[in-house]
């Protein structure tokens, strides 16, 4: 048996807790997670979680067996330039939200823990180009692409909710640079580690492009939208044309940007998409939740960037390009509540007599 | 002098408290005023008003001259069919909401109060369309266009703070069965009396078409991206990119739907309408104020007709119909909190074990 791989989770909410305690399930890895605004409670109480594919699992922290090196729980990102005695971290798993309009952005904030030429990064996250910032950081690392359909959130520090079923399509980022039977090896390992507790469809896939364009379908159209409403995957459908006027438009436009780009996604997507959260489990996707949490929302990753590509390949989207320009607004909107812009003093225009 | 104009209020919100303070202080009116919400409050207390017209007034109410026959606030529209003592109403100003999307729609509600052939009744409402349903329910009255610019809001019950001056454009309507001499008559009236306190900018315009795509050109898109985007006049002109990117294309498209129908509106308009509120005032647009408060909004007259009418004409309106939709969908939002549509209940799809 191989030895454990020693992988750093970096982002440890809703995606990112399960990632760990399924990578941990399956014996293979041995997980030290960063965490930020949960670090405390969880020292404390560990997570709760209550997952559909690893059951409830109570005070929950990953593993101590490297306990004396890198502690499991961390509230910064470890310092493997800074202390040589330090393992090399095989891979780093990245399951923040990426906001790289709301800087600074994920390759500086992992820098001290990626070591060149033997660190994987693995980006659970959403969204297209967003291994570009990473190879332009770190020329000599495998980068990953993850595409994850998982339904799960924390709900309270430390309060993990998992309600939909943890599905993985994973396979290397070609950058040029690197040898690509390096970068395949890489993934094809990862996806064995988090495969090995036989909790997950985590597949490995050779064209990365196709599934980040897949999920596009889903992201692009209906995070935003469900966002801009207020309303959940559930509600969106039973709202008087919610659907045909805004949904269908929208995932048509990114399919049309998909095909440009050498991507054909077969027309049935659509309604996969718009179907693929159970109605009744009335689902808030991430940039919803996001909203009602006030935090800032990935409107550049998973609608810009598209948006930006179809366009500059000649595809007319006009439904993403009002949606666009209504996310970025809000994003702003969130700025100004968090005090990050500055704005006039208002004016007393009615006057008491 | 004349005898007084007998004038009912349907509508004793921001707009108009306004009208019927603004008819009272010219001396030429006698107002009844039909409340709903804040019929027992402004009963006991009156209304409380600071406006930049009229000064801060405390304790308001309608004059009681009328009382015997007409007490100045009643909580329902009175049946000048049931009790033939009571005196016709001369004018039927009518400044609720106006949501045909949620009946009952305005004919129907003020049919009472409505005498055949003698009352005129003014809409100081936005949108497009409005009158027909006036036409079909009382084809011998005339129905007069109020363009209102007014910023005048009820913050609480019976508390009204009118910080944006009163100017109205007025007008008829022109319905085919009726004498356009009456029509116009009755028009000019109503500017003699709405006039006679010198307080307010009120015109007479022969062109009501002009003046409603012209203020559509605020209401449609201001209005509408405000209200999705949660910001305030002021704040969307400081918001990155958001005056470019959703409300100049939007204003564009109502100016090309109403060239489509025979208004030639001028391309300053647009810059007009976006400068039109004080900046650091921070206006919310009424339909913002209206989804702050949980209420309704007018998206079928200020949105649905002049998006369905420019189309009609051929009028590409890519803009306008991403933000329909959305506003259609907020509407569904409302109905759905008030419990006015029934949606399957929530499955608990992760289960404790």
């Amino acid at each position: 048996m191989s030895p454990k791989s020693n992988v750093l989770l970096f982002g440890s909410g809703g995606v990112g807790t399960i990632a760990a305690l399924n990578l941990e399930a399956g014996g293979q890895a041995n997980v030290t997670a960063v965490l930020r605004s949960n670090f405390a409670h969880v020292q404390k109480n560990g997570f709760h979680i209550k997952s559909c594919d690893h059951g409830t699992v109570t005070g929950w922290k990953p593993s101590k067996s490297l306990y004396q090196i890198h502690p499991p729980l961390v509230n910064s990102v470890p310092d493997t330039y800074g202390d040589p005695t330090l393992p090399a971290f095989d891979f780093i798993v990245c399951s923040t939200k990426n906001v790289p309009d709301n800087p600074p952005g994920l390759a500086e904030q992992i820098k001290p823990a990626v070591t060149p030429g033997h660190t994987t990064i693995v980006l659970l996250q959403n969204g297209l180009n967003i291994e570009k910032p990473l190879f332009a950081a770190f020329p000599t690392n495998p980068v990953l692409s993850g595409v994850s359909m998982i339904g799960s959130h924390e709900v309270a520090h430390g309060v993990i909710e998992h309600d939909d079923k943890d599905r993985v399509l994973l396979g290397p980022f070609h950058n040029p640079a690197l040898d690509r039977a390096v970068e395949e090896a890489a993934a094809r390992k990862f996806v064995d580690i988090y495969s090995a507790a036989g909790k997950t469809d985590c597949v490995f896939t050779a064209d990365v492009g196709f599934s980040r364009w897949r999920k596009l379908v889903y992201n692009s159209c209906l995070n935003s939208i469900c966002a801009i409403t207020g309303l959940d995957t559930g509600r969106i459908r039973l709202a008087d044309g919610a659907v045909d006027a805004l949904v269908r438009p929208a995932m048509e436009e990114i399919r049309a940007a998909a095909k440009a780009a050498g991507y054909e996604l077969p027309p049935e997507v659509v309604d996969t998409m718009i179907n693929i959260d159970p109605l009744t489990m009335y689902l808030p996707p991430s940039m919803l939740n996001d909203l009602r949490k006030g935090n800032f929302i990935e409107v550049e990753n998973i609608l810009g960037e598209p948006l930006r590509e179809g366009t500059a390949l000649g595809v007319p989207m006009p439904t993403l390009t009002v949606l666009y320009g209504i996310c970025k607004t809000i994003q702003w909107r969130t700025k100004e509540q968090r005090g990050l812009v500055q704005i006039p003093p208002k004016d007393n225009f009615v006057k008491d007599s």
